[in-house]
């Protein structure tokens, strides 16, 4: 069990105050899983990729995503002294561990879709 | 490969129109991700229960969160005949095999929010 050196108490998401509440907040999100995702599949990407590539995100969300996900350490900005200036992300060492739990769930919803239709079907 | 039915096109999350997209925006969701690593733990719980093992969750956001969970046949609701009446939540087995890497998902979180914090600390 890890207890959370600025807490000093145990890891435990379901006590709404323990800092990994928060932390799955961040990471339960439709465009942090894509994100994620895409830098583990492609290594290295420029803004603008991830916009192309991460079909009907808006400029907002993809920048306010990008921006959680460096401030929690997932990933690295690199700014590129061209003209213009070319922006480059990448997942760092704690980025890309998150990113093997994170593909096992677009893995998996790509797997069940079909399941899962037919539920909705069922339910009505 | 999967190819959706529904669509006859291949399964792919980052389609804006491909319905595992839907699900991906269901399943990241904090409070989906504790519903149901709650009952892979648990097997067998309440509303009551549900409501005091997840901390901080609004009787709203419960309801709904259950409720979506049982139209994509994640999990199942019994309401038993009693007075008043019992009302039991339960993964079907679709709902156990996401579990799998929801709970994945959770042990990370608190594996690492060491690393997180300190991430958060050096980013100032």
């Amino acid at each position: 069990m890890t207890i959370v050196e600025s807490s000093g108490l145990p890891a435990d998401v379901y006590s709404a105050k323990c800092p990994t509440r928060q932390v799955i907040g961040h990471i339960a999100s439709k465009w942090t899983v894509l994100v994620i995702d895409s830098l583990l599949q492609d290594g290295v990407l420029r803004y603008t990729d991830l916009a192309r590539r991460i079909e009907g995100v808006s400029q907002k969300m993809l920048t306010q995503t990008l921006r959680g996900l460096e401030a929690d350490g997932f990933l690295t900005r690199t700014v590129h002294p061209t003209i213009p200036p070319r922006v480059e992300y990448e997942l760092t060492p704690l980025g890309r561990s998150l990113a093997e739990p994170i593909a096992a769930l677009r893995v998996w919803a790509e797997d069940h879709i079909n399941d899962i239709e037919r539920a909705r079907a069922a339910h009505g």
